[in-house]
């Protein structure tokens, strides 16, 4: 028999027993049937958090930032919590050939918690765990939850859409902000950062971000807000507290105006999406062996092609119920 | 009235017409439902051609290699076709602030065709067009085809997974080789190739890659297979003839073993999923206005969850079939 989350173990995440936390997340992750309960039980209590995405390339220093702006986000007092899904961050564990930041300064700290997800799920279902992860740490009464994701691919767009302020990261030199453009990920920014400002070679990264906005490319939806370009440097600690003051600062333009309740609209309407392409997933799984075989032979002999497979496997599916 | 894709369309692709092929694969990339009929006939002509997928992290130093590889593979006399779904490739058009390589040296010439796929489809769908494109230029009777893509994210490893061959590229410095393990992609390479090994650092990362070879970090599933490790030098030109080898020779292991039927399975089950995943969206798009927007008001009411909301979903679509 598999583990079931009990609804008292809700009971201690929402009391923010850490372990309880951790568990009921591993159990979120595994996408069991049996989780289902206690998730709903879980979505229940949620609503409160600042769900805060931060995206970037590979290389752009989002991995240190995430370090130095978690430490300071601590000082305000408020509880933080990081969700890694990116599989290049300090965060994740399993770095096989080293290079994790020292996260000593963190550890210890009850109002932090950091979780990174796996990534190696085959056939998805990262975005929804992340999601439902979200939710056992807003659940748990931390006040603002940091998720990280490297900004290529559309899972990693749709996950860290799954914010109400998402921030962008990028670097001096690379061509990041070129790859970025193309990737289009600087347009979803409610915030810009521009990180390792110690650099000389920064301030033209900083001049473009600017140019690009005075240009009217702010794509945040929100005619209240004016999507800052925010210069950090992780090495010398500089504009991480102008960082912490500008997400508070967002926060407060969401709540003045229709955009909080459109995002969270928004996010809603991506969760039943991800979780209904998820149970999809599962009835193909479950058909592996059955129809979907059958289909597969069809379309290897050109009987069949895959259009038509796939609606066959939804009409199969559909007939069950 | 929208465009409707003709069977006529569909042999003028079947005899080489570089304009029908590019009008097809448009079409293709629209979604549309009138271009099903069209899209299964292209399918039942598909079978002959070699796919070959290739990725690796930005500045892996791919781009630059697939320029010279295409050119290469052509002077054997083969046709070959290039699918790019990389942002950041020189193929991909649209590039807004410059970097595009000159492909002069290939433009004009029939037996090769480049096409870049778009890559803003917020909801996805890019999957199920890329090989859409695939068939099309499969049943235009190009010998290779070449699909570039990034390797980070889910949705990228599922596109290239659906080749033949499966080329990761590593490149000296920057980490790529670390990155590239944690992200999982190294170990779906049927053929390793380090770039720019015109430079002194080259040498580590192709040790580092022997090595993990000779641990027994190879995931190929085919024991008739050794993943070879190759050092190509775009620069200087050198390494590219013996990759071409290299991926004839493992099209010869596939086809002398079990591995090339056990493959065709795979990508077909895989397409049946994807093709399902984009109906689901599909009809998922059809009812936002109804069921979907009511079911995210019982969401932000916390009346319901994501997962009820989403069987809820699915009932529905189901109910009217």
């Amino acid at each position: 028999m598999r583990n079931v989350p009990s609804l008292e173990l809700v009971d201690r995440v929402a009391a923010g027993d850490i372990g309880a936390i951790a568990r009921m997340i591993t159990r979120a992750e595994s996408g069991q049937e049996e989780c289902r309960p206690a998730l709903a039980e879980i979505y229940r209590r949620t609503g409160r958090a600042h769900i805060v995405g931060i995206t970037g390339v590979p290389g752009s220093g989002k991995s240190t930032l995430m370090g130095k702006l978690t430490a300071t986000i601590r000082t305000t007092g408020r509880k933080v919590a990081v969700v890694a899904i990116d599989p290049s961050s300090p965060f994740s564990g399993g770095a096989i050939l080293g290079d994790r930041i020292r996260m000593n300064e963190l550890a210890g700290d009850k109002g932090i918690f950091i979780r990174s997800m796996a990534t190696r799920g085959s056939l998805g279902g990262l975005a929804r765990a992340t999601l439902d992860a979200v939710d056992v740490l807003d659940a748990a009464g931390f006040d603002l939850i940091l998720i990280e994701t490297v900004g290529v691919g559309q899972d990693e767009v749709d996950i860290v859409q799954a914010a109400h302020t998402t921030i962008v990261v990028s670097a001096p030199g690379l061509g990041d902000d070129i790859q970025a453009i193309k990737a289009g990920i600087l347009e979803i920014a409610d915030i810009h950062v521009v990180s390792k400002c110690d650099r000389p070679d920064s301030n033209k990264t900083i001049v473009d971000l600017k140019g690009m906005m005075t240009l009217g490319l702010n794509f945040s939806g929100n005619s209240n807000w004016r999507v800052p370009v925010i210069a950090t440097s992780a090495l010398k600690l500089e504009g991480i507290a102008e960082l912490v003051e500008a997400i508070g600062q967002h926060r407060k333009a969401l709540e003045s105006s229709d955009e909080l309740d459109a995002r969270r609209k928004r996010i809603a309407e991506r969760r039943m999406l991800k979780t209904a392409e998820e149970i999809l997933r599962d009835e193909f799984e479950k058909h592996r062996d059955g129809k979907v075989s059958a289909l597969v032979s069809q379309m290897l002999a050109h009987k069949t092609n895959p259009y038509s497979a796939a609606q066959d496997l939804l009409a199969e599916i559909r007939m069950e119920k």
